[in-house]
C-alpha cells in the first residue's frame, strides 16, 4: 500500500506536487490526538459490532504501541506518509496486519483531522489560560508591592495625573482577565465532536456518536455533518484570541520599553531578561519586550491569513482548510514562550520609585486646581479654562505651576484663596480618586482583593477559568 | 467658547490639522448614546450633590431638547464642533447657559466616548443577532421544503456522495448559530460601564458608579480606570465576529454562485435579487452573492486594521483609539444590509430538483460499493481499493459505474454477488446516513426540530440569544 | 428607462438588494473621469464611423454640460442611478435624447469603470507624490538647521551612540524617497487603457484603441481583454504603497511622540499642531502624530481587505471587484491630509538642543572606548568586553563612565593610557563617522546636498519622480 | 566568552527568554550570505589597513572553511549561538584564534543582518522570476494549442460571450508579467548595501563602502545609516509581491477548480497533479489548485503581519525587526513550490473541447443580436433592450434563443430581417473581436507573438526581467 487512495489512479503524484500537498511536516504534531481519536473510534466500531472484540483489542494494542513509539522518539516516518493519519494507519498495518484496514471503516480523514485538531486546540487553550494565570499572579504581586508608589499617569504619553504604579500594573490584570474569559468561551465552543460525520454526509454505520464524544471528553456532538467537516471557527477564534492577547502584551511591552529608557528611568529590567549589543558595550536592551510588541504584529497576520483562506470556500471540505494548522501552531508557540517570559519580566522588574516621584511635576495637578474652583461653585468648564491660563502663565514665566503666587492666581480668578496651596499634594490627589476602579490607595487595595479572589476561586475550582 | 481645552494654547489649530483630528464626521452617529450618557451623568452628579435639583432639571431638559433636535434632523453643527461630545456640550450651553459648564465635572471625553461607543456597539450587536435569526428562519423553511431533495454532496468541489438539499442548507443554520453565540458573548462582555474613570485615574468626585451603570443598563462597572478608558476589546470582538459571520455568508454565497451557473443549474435566484448587464442582454448576475463574498474580504481588513492600530499603544488613552469607530460602523452597515438581503435570497431561491437529480452519477455511490464489501467482511482499506479499481474500469470503458457487469466486478473481487445492484440507489444511500447529524431523512427532520426549538426558546425568552 | 439592463427581468430589484448593490454613494467621486472617458469613447466611436459627426458633437456637448453641472454642484441624481456610469448616461439621454443610447455601443461598464478608476488612481498618485515632496522639503530644511545638533541615537530605545538631529531627520527623507519611487512605478504600471475590452471579450467594433488611449494620456493599451476588466493590481499597489508610506510616517510619529514627552523634552510641537484635554488643563497632546501612527494600522487593514476580496475570484469580472474603491478612496483621503499635516509638524518643530545635549551621557561613548583599544591593536571582540566591564564598574560605583580614573581603567586593561580621556568628546565621536551615510557633519552635509539635488532634478523635470 | 555582549551583565539570560530571543532556528538559513558578507567585510577591513594581509588571509580562509562545513552539512551549532552571526564568529574563533575578534571591527549585527537578508531576498526574487517564466511558457504553449478552442466566457460566473481558451489562458500571462515587473523593481530597490552603517551612526573606520558594495554586487550604498539598519521595505515589498502573485494564482486555481467539476467538465487534471480520498474511491481532487487558493490567504496574512510589526517602531533598530524573516522565508517556500507545480498543472491539463463547445448556448450571442440592430442604426441602448426581450421570450417559451422565429423577433422590432440568423455563429462572434487584446483568432495570435517576444528578449538578455 503506497497511498490510501490509489485505486483509481494511473500515474504517480508528481514529486513537487506531493511535497506541496503533504501536511506531515506540520501535522505530525497531532500524533497524540490522532492516536487517541483512533482508539476511541476503534472502540466505537467495536460497540457497533464492526470489529470483533479480538480485532478491537488488537487494533487498540497496536495504536498504544505506536503511541509508545512516538513518546520514545522511536517512530519512523515512511516516504509515502502524506499526513499523520496515513502514517499511523500505515504503521498499524505493519503491527497488526490487514485488520488495520478495518479501522477506517465509516470515517474519513475529513472528520478525523477535525477531531484531532479540536482536541489539540482545546488543550492548547488550557495551557494558555494557565500561563496567563501565572502572569496575573505576577501583576498582583508587583501591584501589591507598589500599591502606594506614585508616578505620573499618562495620556497621549503626556503627563496627565498622578497615579500609583500598583494601579497601573493592575490594568493588565483586567485585560488578561478578559483574555481568559475569551479563551474559555472558545474552548467550550470547540468542544464539539465531529467524528461520525465521515467525509461529508455522516457515517453509514450505526456509530454511537454520543458515547464516542464522551470517550474523548467532548461536550457535545456536531449537529450537521457538512458543517462538522468544514467548521474551522475554533481555529479562527484561537487566532483572534491570540492576536488580542498579544495586543495587550504589546501595550505592556511598549509602556515598559519607554519606562525603562534612560530618560524615564522608572523601571529597570533584570539582567536575565535583557540582552546586550555586539557593538556597543554599554547597551542593555529590552529585547523581550520588543519581541512581545513585534509578535503582536505577526499574530495579527496569522489571524488575517486564516480568515482570508477561509473566505469563499465552496464546499464541505476543500483542501484550503489545510492552511489552518501552521498559523495555529505558530501562534501557540509564540504565546507559550511569551506569557511565561513576560511573567518573569514583571516579577523581576526593579521599580525606581524615586525617579517616578521626581517626575511628579505640579502641572499634573492642574485638574486639581480646576476642581478646587469647582468646589467653590465655578462651573467646571470655566474652572478648566482658568486653570489652563494658570498653566500658560507658569510656562511663560518658566516656573512650576505650584510656584504661581496667590496674587498671580487671583488675577486669573478672584475666587482663589490661600488654602489653594493644598492642591499641590500629589498623594492627596491620588487618594481623592477613591471611587471604584480609581487610583486611590483604598480603591487599589479593593481592586487587588477582587483580583486575588478571582484567582483563588479558579484555583479552588481546579480549572483555569472563572466563568 | 471655541474649544473645550483652549486655555493654555496660544495659536489656533492649523486648518488641515483640525480636519485630520476632528472625529465629528463619523462620531456624530453616536448622538443618541452621547445624550443618553450625559443625562445619566447629570443625574449622577445630582445624586452626589454636585448639581442642585434645579440645575439637573435644567441640564437634563436641555439635553432632551438636543435629542429632539437630532431626531427631527434640526440639529446644526458649528464649525468648532470637533466631536459629538463638544457639539452637544456647546449646544447645551446655548440652551441652558453657563451651568452647562457643570456637566463635564468629574468626567473626561475619555470615559465619555468609551461609554457612548459601548452602548452603540451593544445595540448593534442586538440588531445583528435579530437579523441572523431572520436568516436562520429562512434556512429552516427552505430546508424543510427540500428535506428530501437529493443532490450530489461535494468535497473539493468534486462530486462525493449524495445528500439532501435540506441537509445542505442546515449547515448554515449551525454556522450562524455559533455566530449568534459569539455576538451574545461579546455583548455581555461589552456591558461594562467606564463612566467614573474620568481621563485615566478615576473621578475625584463621589459618584455612585453602580447606580450610574444601572441607569444605562450596563451589567457592571469597570474595575480599573486606566483599563476602562483604553479598552477597545469590545470593538475588536465586534469586528472579529463580523469577519467570521461574513466568512460564513461568503461560503453560502460561493456555493450558490456555483449552483446557479448554467452548468450546475441547481438553483435559480429570484429576479429581485439579481441584476443584469449593461452590455449583454441575456445576463442575470448573482451580484448580491458576489458582494457577500467580496465584503467578507473587506471585513477581514477592517479587523486587521483595528488590531494593527491597537498594537503597541503606550498609555491609558492615545488618540490612535479614535480609529476604532469607522471600521465598526462600516462593518455594522455591511451586515445590516447583507443579512436581510441573504435572508431574502434564501427565502426566494428556486430549487431545480430535476437538475440536482440528474447530477447523481452512480460514481457518487462508489463508497457504497466499498461498504458493500465491508459488510461482507472485507477490511475497508481493501474494499476502498477494489472500488477504486471499479471506478477506473468504468472510466476506461466509458460506462457509468453502475453499468459494470457482475462478471467485471467479480474480476476485481470474487466476493461481489448479484445483490450488489442494490447499492446504486442514491436515496437508500442517503437514508443509510441516519446517524445524528447525518444526511438521512430522519436525521434531517430531527435536525430541523432541534433548530426550530432553539429559535422558539429564544423568541419565548424575548432575547436574541439562546445561552 | 429605469435600468440599463431591465429587458429580460420580470420583477424589480428588492429595495435592500438595490442599496447593497448600488455603488453610487462612493463611485460618484469618479464623475470627472467618467465623463472624460465617455468623451474619449464618443470620439473613438466617431472615428470608427459609429457616430456621425453631428451625433458625436451632440453627445460630447451633452457630456460637457454634465461636467459643468457637476462642477457647479448642480447635478441631481435620480433614484434609479445605481452607479456613476448610469447617472451620466441617464442625464445624457435627458439632454440629447435617444442618440445618448449610442454612447454605450461596443463598451461595457466593465471596461468603463476600469478606465475611470485607473485615471483617478493615477491622478491620486501624482498628488501623493507632490505632498511627499513637500514633506521632504521640510525634512531637509530642518535637517540643515539641525545638522550639527547633537543628541543620543537610540537602538531598542536605549541610548546607543551620539548622532546629529539633522542626520536623524534625513532618515525619513530616504524612506519617503523610496515611497516616491514606488508611487511612480505604480502609476506607470497603472497607465494601461482597458477601453475596448468591452465586457470581457474585446469590442466587436473597429475602435482605434491606441488613439483612444492616447486621448486619455494612457501610456499603453491592455493586452488581453479578460485581464483588462478584472485587473485590480493597480488598486492593490496603491493600497500597499499607502500602507508602507504610512508605516514610515508612523515611525516618525512614534519617535516624535517620545521625543516630545516631558521626560525626553527633545522637541516641542507647535500649538497649531497640538490639542488639549477636555479635563486636564495642562495637557498639550500630539494628536496628529498619534493619528499618523493609528492610521498606519487602518491602512494595513485596507490593504489586507482588498487582497482578501481579490483572492480566488473565478472569472473575468465579478461583482466583488466593486469592493476596490472604498478602501482606495479612504487611503487617499488619509494621506491627502496626513502628509501636509506632518510637513507642518516637521516645519514648525521646536528643537530643544540643550535637552538633547544634556542626554549625552558618557556611556554613549563606550564604543569609542572599545575603538580606542582597537586602535592600540586589541581585537575588537576583546576591546568590547573590556569596555563592557568598564561600564559595569562605573554603574556599580554610580559614577559616569568618563569619571573612571586611569587606574581603574588600567585594572581592566594595562593598555589604557592618559590620552584615553579624549574619547569622551561626543562631537568628535560623531565626526569620526564621516563615512558615506554616516552621522559626521561632513557626511550629513553631503547627504543634504544629494537630497536637494534629487528634489531639484524633479522640479526641473516638472514631474514628481526622479526615475 | 559565551555571548558577544556579556561584559556588562551580571546574571545569565533566563532560559525561556533565551529561546524567545534566539533567531538561530530560522536565521541559520542565511549562512551563505553571512559568510559571503563577512568575507567582503574582512577584505574591506584589510583595504583600510585594519587587518594585516596575513590576518585577512587567515580570516577569509577560516570563513571559507566554515562555508565548506555548512555545505557539507558538517557545521555544528553550539548552545550559545543565538543567531547565525554569532555562530559563524564563534566558529571562526575556534579555527583562527583571537584574531577572529577583529572581524567585527566597525560593524554591528544591525548592518550585518540587513546586508545578509537583502542578499538572500534578492536571490529569492530571481528564483521566483525564473519560476514565473516557466509558468508563463506553460501558459503560452497551452494557449497556442487552444488558440481556436471555443468556450463560453464568463462574468459573474454566468455565461457571457464566447471566447477562445487560448485567450482565456493568456490573461494569466499578463498578470504574471506584471508580477515579474514588480519582482524586478523590488529587487533593484533592495540592491542597496547597508554595510558600513554599523549599529546606527555609521562606522568610525575608513571603510570604502562603494568597493565593499561592489564586491557583494550591490547596486549602490545606503545613504543614511539610521535608515540603513531599520529599513525593511524590501521585506514588505517581497511579501506584497508574493501576496499579489498568489492572488493571481488563486484566480487561476479557482477557475480551474470550477472548470474541472463534473458539471463543467471543461478540463481534466493530470493524475500526477491530483489526489484521491481516503474514503470515497471515485474521488479525484484538485488539491494543488485548492492549496494555491488557500495559500493566497496565508500570504496575505504574512504581509499584514509584517506591516503590523513594522508599524510605529520608534528607533533605528528595534528587536521587533527580527519578525521580518519567518514570513519572508515562508512566503518564498510557498512560491518556490507553488509556481512549478502550477506550471506542471497547466502543461499537463487535458482540454475537453467538446464539453466547452456544448456549453455554447445561443444566449451567449444575445449581444450579437443587439449589435445586429446597432448595425442597422438602432441606438445600442434600445437594441440591448430589444435583445433582452428576445431572451425573455425564449426563456418563457423554453426554446433556445436562436430558435425564435423571424416573426417572433419582428414582433419585438420590425427591423429584424432574415439574415439575422447569421448572428448565431459563435466563431464568427469571436473573430469579430479582432481589436487589440480581443478574443478573435488573429488578435490571440498577435498576443501570443508579443508574449513570446517578451520571453525571448529576456532569455537573450540572460536575465529574468524585460525592463
Amino acid at each position: 500500500m503506497t497511498k490510501l487512495w490509489g485505486g483509481r489512479f494511473t500515474a504517480d503524484t508528481n514529486a513537487l506536487a506531493y511535497r506541496l500537498n503533504a501536511s506531515l511536516p506540520f501535522d505530525q504534531r497531532l500524533w497524540r490526538e490522532d492516536i487517541r481519536g483512533s482508539i476511541a473510534w476503534a472502540m466505537a466500531l467495536a460497540r457497533a459490532d464492526l470489529l470483533t472484540p479480538l480485532e478491537s483489542v488488537s487494533i487498540v494494542g497496536g495504536l498504544q504501541q505506536i503511541h509508545d513509539e512516538f513518546s520514545a522518539g522511536a517512530f519512523t516516518f515512511a516516504p509515502d506518509d502524506e499526513d499523520i493519519h496515513t502514517a499511523v494507519e500505515r504503521r498499524l498495518g505493519e503491527i497488526v496486519g490487514p485488520i488495520a484496514g478495518k479501522l477506517h471503516t465509516g470515517r474519513s480523514r475529513n472528520d478525523q483531522v477535525a477531531a484531532d485538531f479540536r482536541l489539540w486546540v482545546m488543550d492548547a487553550e488550557e495551557k494558555i489560560i494557565a500561563h496567563t494565570r501565572t502572569l496575573q499572579h505576577a501583576f498582583i504581586a508587583q501591584a501589591e508591592a507598589q500599591a502606594e508608589t506614585l508616578l505620573p499617569g499618562y495620556t497621549h504619553l503626556q503627563r496627565a495625573q498622578p497615579i500609583t504604579f500598583g494601579h497601573w500594573l493592575l490594568q493588565f490584570f483586567w485585560m488578561t482577565e478578559r483574555d481568559c474569559a475569551r479563551w474559555a468561551e472558545a474552548r467550550a465552543r470547540a468542544s464539539t465532536c465531529p467524528l461520525g460525520s465521515s467525509a461529508l454526509a455522516g457515517t453509514a454505520y450505526p456509530i454511537d456518536r454520543a458515547a464516542l464524544a464522551a470517550d474523548l471528553s467532548f461536550a457535545r456532538v456536531s449537529e450537521n455533518s457538512l458543517d462538522a467537516v468544514s467548521d474551522r471557527d475554533f481555529a479562527a477564534e484561537f487566532l483572534f484570541n491570540a492576536a488580542l492577547t498579544a495586543s495587550h502584551l504589546s501595550r505592556l511591552a511598549e509602556a515598559l520599553i519607554i519606562f525603562s529608557t534612560a530618560e524615564f528611568g522608572f523601571v529597570t529590567l533584570a539582567d536575565e531578561y535583557s540582552t546586550g549589543s555586539s557593538l556597543m558595550p554599554q547597551k542593555k536592551n529590552p529585547d523581550m519586550l520588543e519581541l512581545a510588541r513585534g509578535k503582536a504584529g505577526t499574530l495579527i497576520g496569522q489571524l488575517a491569513g486564516l480568515l482570508a483562506a477561509l473566505k469563499g470556500l465552496p464546499s464541505a471540505y476543500d483542501k484550503d482548510l489545510q492552511e489552518d494548522k501552521p498559523p495555529v501552531f505558530a501562534a501557540f508557540d509564540t504565546l507559550d514562550l511569551l506569557l511565561p517570559v513576560l511573567a518573569g519580566v514583571v516579577a523581576t522588574l526593579r521599580v525606581n520609585a524615586d525617579r517616578m516621584a521626581a517626575a511628579l511635576d505640579p502641572a499634573l495637578l492642574a485638574t486639581e486646581l480646576a476642581d478646587y474652583l469647582v468646589r467653590k461653585g465655578v462651573p467646571f468648564r470655566e474652572a478648566h479654562h482658568i486653570a489652563g491660563e494658570a498653566v500658560k502663565k507658569a510656562e511663560d514665566s518658566q516656573v512650576k505651576l505650584s510656584r504661581l503666587s496667590l496674587e498671580e492666581l487671583q488675577k486669573l480668578s478672584p475666587i482663589f484663596e490661600a488654602e489653594v496651596a493644598e492642591v499641590w499634594d500629589a498623594r492627596a490627589a491620588v487618594n481623592r480618586r477613591s471611587v471604584a476602579g480609581g487610583t486611590g490607595a483604598e480603591s487599589v487595595r479593593a481592586q487587588i482583593a477582587r483580583a486575588r479572589t478571582i484567582l483563588q476561586n479558579i484555583e479552588t475550582a481546579g480549572g483555569g477559568q472563572s466563568r
